[in-house]
């Protein structure tokens, strides 16, 4: 890639994104899309524009987003939601930090010298780039300047410790005080237990739970609720809410042809058949209204099968205080650690209630299974990868798709072109995989959504890092070496063969962080799709407020591909940091504009899905380390590249990374795991409603009112008048 | 080694067992020697000879032994010893059902072949021996007779895993009998407490402690004990203690002079000088009473002081019912993990009380430095022991010593010397070690001895096993390969140098293992050596009731050593098992007539110096796994040897024993680390008696009744009458 390619193609990626914010800003202040743009405030009752006016500076969310507090944050979007803007912020302070050292001390070192000729480390892809007296391909091999660099290794990996350090700190000060707030939270006063052992004759396995749990906390065990096969019930259940909604647009329908046909209206009708497209024709509101009234006692009698037959060996066990949960999550119960089976409740939103029965050992051996097929799908997916990033440039695309000729003709179209392709292609490749691994966490039988999507995320980073810029890096160069490699494929061969093709993929990387922040981040902010969706299914299907309230919803943050995909950024910025230094104030740019989208995201788009107090940082800590660690073995091997003697130097920095993800481990994460007895012992605001925790966990397709009155809850009252009288 | 020095050396071991025996049987009828073959049953208060009868059959003791209970052995001396049993039976019962199968199987296999002379691997150091005609050495390379051998494998790995998982479980059960035990054991009703954040101004360090556990156990909280700094209450305790007993010696003397001298006796005198060889002769009484009644006052002082002033960051804090106690040791409590650690109390009288100010992160980095030094011990020892056992052949001791070569000259002597110069060696070399990894140990900051004590026994295990077994096998022929090694220093090519010098090793095993168990369990039963130095202490040295006592005091059974121990002759014999199977009926008679003989002396001799309910099994378990992984790896590369194209078939074997030790340690070692809250919270015999539970932890230097009254103890009262009242 020469120059003006690179150029056109920053400039393009700016002009788009300039579009997309002028457009955020006219679309935004239509009062038709606030919905759109201000959901989550709506949600929560609040004025969409805060200052009432709507014909506002462009730039005014600019304004709010910067002056916005952590509190505020925290309030309206929740603590997971501030422990990101953390991460985006370290981030953000690290790369500052090392441009303001690298950039004025680098720059003028590699400008200056004479330009290495010797090798062909330089060459980008066989076009000698301006750019590239930029970068360390200028510096000649031996040569003392690259002292300046090593230097720039260790200013970087400082910046990293201390900033990382603080961040831990503050976030884990973030929990504390999330975990320890007065408010009633359901999750605090709840325990999971799993691995029940099986029930022998005679006591039911409530019975069995009530008696094991009092005689170990006579004063503070409330009551228990058993996880139930709910497969069935939740069937019914959605069959019974979806006769309801139909019904309701049937009768919205009707109503609205009052008013606009014949003054009696017409009564909308469906066919019975297949998806409504055959069948004898009906009155659609008379046939709901009668499968309503089919489905309740049939859905009532499932109800009550499920709580009494369908048991499983997986309870909710509740507790009257915070601080005797959190002491409960955190001890061993029974002899044996594959039995009764105690750890903390997630929130009753976010439990994953099938994954709940798994038993313990078969968790380990899913987890395993599980990591078999990640790790194979990481290294085997390099194959098709290798193959389009081989495809798409220009020239092989004409030769194999000819009747394009003629477009790429065009000089201007062919730079744009030649600048997207190949990073497109990698990028709807990526967005493939994300369901996959979410789907395979899940399989390990873990019992919380936000775990799973932790897991997922954090399978997904190592597949980007292996890939794509592993996979880009060395597939450059891969066809040319790889017989090199077959022959002798020993670690220091590829830290040697990464340092050697890393100069050539430099610009590469540029224009694909360009390319995200700018069309990304546009995208992410002019919320274009989802408007278009809205004023689509607006026009034509809705016909119910509750539908319209449906079209709008807001998703959540999508931390399970947001944090992997900003994570491959800092893994590209880092590694590069040293070798084309230029690349830092495009970092800067993508988790500066980052912050600035997001915050505006986060206060009026989205609405978190789940709450998890923070447990994502430890994930996005140690993988930010892994980037770091990445970055100074393949810089050993570079210097190594450079016949630099003084290499060896470099080699305390991966120790040192080592040591300090111990230490951080050691010191912060194991609260992030367990909740603090300090923490949970704070005072309540009030005595805690202690039914109403209880109802929170009920799964809403078990939860009518008929049932709670019922079966297995009629012991369960006695419970509560024994515990009220204690508390 | 040819057969008969190998004949003569059994036989010679046998012979002095033999002796030993007889000298038991009648030294241990006196009366006289009661306090040394029964002590344990003394200080219990029964009588030594159960029946009454001290004219009893000689071999009643082996009777006695197997008859008595596991029961019997908890009540006399602690679950640690039955669970000591537990490993010396289920090590017997994987070698008696290995034998049952690989004696007939195997024998005959190798004694029908017709010899393996193309490979050396079957001479014993240059002298073929019948002996190998018995072992794999005669079966021929390529052989499809080596099937059996590898079966041999298999059977010995599977009646290992059945075993060990058997005896985990049962081990599993005695430490919950022990610990759901209706006694009061004070060390259930503790925690400790370390890393107790400075104080700040204002409250002192007992405040601090009470208001920051009363706030997370309203309910259950007791009290606290803070640790204190007592190097120099110690002192001075020891010195009046010193005086105190002189004190006594010298009035016990003054009164035996009364009745054998003059009637008005004479008064003993001694010189206050250096040792109380020079310096002012004075009456001993008058000197002591006065140095006495000087060292009161100054004790009390120091103890006030110490309590007021010498608090350290640790402390031990009481709750009023077990279970809050196991959960709490459990718990995270400081969103810090290294402030507020709080982990399960040891018992008091195993306490290591200096140990507990060490910070949370010294303790690690403390860990680490020891684990190196224990590595490079155990590496670089092996460089002295290659000489040593180079030396002590017999020819090279000749001709370094001429002297002694009229006395090798006798035939027979010399076969006996030739049988036990390299081992004997060997057994006084590897005597000087374990109190140096004990030491270690202790400088890791670990808070129990009998933490300390398992901690140093696995040092001692990786030691011997490294150097002992694999130092002498590959020792033998390590000068001629070292070149060799170092060339190509792979892990392929150690485990072929192993195998390749197992067989020739065979002989010299099974006269170590005859020596360890014929003279070692022989002066174990005599107890030859405490016999004699008891009765030169009572005849020359003891003058009062409590140097007396003192005298026969017997010791504990010295795990520390007595595993390692036993585990180097399991790595032997399982080893060699396959190779030449006549060395498991020696393993089967040292595990045999260890049992027998320390059951005996577990019953009437030892006294454990401390309980860790059956903590000492996961390390013996592992160690045992250790032993049979090194086992089938070796035999693998032994198969390899023989060219044997099957071998890879023995692959799935480690890898079994490595998913085994995984199994093992996930489903019961969290029970052998913390207390289960269903085992801690059975039900009492009665109420405990929280002062005393509390008092048992305070060091006897600081427990005078004046200093209980006093200071630190004021505010403790007010809980007491507080805390009574709700129980």
């Amino acid at each position: 890639m020469d120059l003006s390619s690179f150029l056109t193609s920053l400039g393009t990626s700016f002009a788009i994104f300039v579009i997309l914010m002028f457009l955020f800003a006219w679309l935004s202040g239509k009062p038709g899309n606030a919905v759109v743009y201000y959901p989550n405030r709506i949600l929560k009752g609040l004025d969409p524009w805060e200052g009432g006016s709507k014909t506002r500076n462009p730039f005014a969310w600019i304004k709010e987003a910067l002056t916005s507090t952590e509190q505020e944050v925290i309030a309206i979007s929740g603590v997971d939601t501030a422990v990101y803007f953390v991460f985006l912020s370290t981030v953000l302070g690290i790369l500052v930090l090392s441009s303001l050292i690298l950039l004025p001390m680098l720059l003028p070192v590699s400008v200056t010298d004479t330009g290495d000729t010797t090798t062909n480390t330089t060459t980008s892809h066989g076009t000698f780039s301006d750019l590239d007296k930029l970068s360390i391909g200028n510096v000649q091999a031996k040569s003392p300047r690259l002292w300046a660099f090593l230097l720039g290794v260790y200013w970087v990996s400082f910046v990293t410790y201390i900033l990382l350090w603080k961040a831990y700190k503050h976030v884990s000060d973030l929990r504390a005080n999330a975990l320890m707030s007065p408010d009633v939270k359901p999750e605090q006063f709840a325990v999971l237990v799993r691995d029940i052992p099986a029930v022998s004759e005679g006591p039911n396995r409530k019975d069995q739970v009530d008696s094991y749990f009092r005689a170990i906390y006579p004063e503070t065990y409330y009551k228990s609720l058993i996880a139930t096969d709910n497969k069935v019930v939740n069937k019914l259940w959605k069959e019974l809410e979806g006769f309801r909604k139909k019904l309701e647009r049937a009768e919205a329908v009707y109503a609205t042809s009052k008013t606009t046909g014949s003054p009696g209206g017409t009564r909308p009708t469906n066919k019975t058949g297949f998806l409504g497209l055959c069948g004898a024709k009906v009155d659609s509101i008379e046939y709901y209204t009668e499968k309503i009234n089919e489905t309740i006692p049939k859905l009532e009698a499932e109800q009550k099968a499920t709580l009494r037959e369908k048991q499983l060996n997986a309870a909710i066990v509740f507790f009257t205080s915070r601080a005797a949960a959190a002491a409960a999550a955190q001890s061993l119960h029974s002899q044996m650690v594959d039995k009764w089976t105690v750890t903390d409740a997630p929130e009753p939103r976010q439990v994953l209630w099938p994954n709940l029965k798994i038993k313990f050992f078969q968790r380990q051996v899913r987890q395993y299974v599980v990591y078999i097929i990640v790790a194979l799908t990481v290294v085997f997916y390099m194959i098709p990868i290798t193959f389009i990033s081989a495809f798409t440039t220009l020239d092989n695309l004409v030769k194999l798709i000819p009747f394009i000729k003629p477009v790429v003709r065009q000089s201007a179209l062919k730079t744009v072109l030649e600048a997207f392709l190949p990073q497109l292609a990698l990028i709807i490749f990526l967005a493939l995989l994300p369901k996959l691994l979410f789907a395979l966490s899940k399989a390990e039988g873990i019992p919380s959504q936000s775990h799973a999507v932790r897991s997922a995320s954090g399978k997904y980073f190592y597949f980007t890092v292996f890939n794509v810029f592993l996979g880009v890096t060395i597939g450059g160069t891969l066809f040319s070496t790889f017989k090199e490699i077959q022959k002798n494929p020993s670690l220091e061969k590829i830290i040697t063969l990464l340092a050697n093709s890393l100069p050539g993929n430099a610009t590469y990387f540029v224009t694909f962080v360009a390319l995200k922040f700018f069309i990304g981040y546009g995208l992410e902010l002019s919320r274009l799709v989802p408007l278009i969706i809205f004023h689509l299914k607006r026009k034509y299907l809705c016909k119910t407020e509750g539908e319209l309230k449906a079209a709008w919803q807001p998703s959540d943050l999508g931390y399970g591909t947001r944090v992997p995909g900003d994570l491959l950024i800092i893994t590209i910025v880092l590694c590069y940091s040293v070798i084309a230094p230029l690349i830092i104030p495009f970092g800067v740019l993508y988790f500066g504009i980052g912050w600035l989208v997001l915050r505006n995201q986060a206060l009026k788009v989205y609405c978190p899905a789940y709450e998890s107090y923070g447990r994502f940082w430890p994930h996005m800590q140690v993988r930010i380390l892994a980037a770091l660690l990445l970055y100074q073995v393949t810089m050993f091997g570079f210097f190594g590249v450079k016949k630099f003697v003084y290499a060896p130097f470099v080699i305390p920095l991966p120790i040192l990374s080592l040591i300090f993800c111990y230490v951080c481990s050691k010191k912060f994460y194991r609260f992030f795991k367990d909740a603090a007895l300090e923490v949970a012992s704070h005072e309540l605001k009030d005595i805690p409603n202690m039914e109403q925790i209880y109802k929170s966990y009920l799964p809403p397709s078990l939860s009518s009112e008929k049932v709670l009155d019922d079966d297995q809850f009629e012991d369960a009252k006695s419970n509560v008048s024994r515990t009220t009288s204690f508390a």
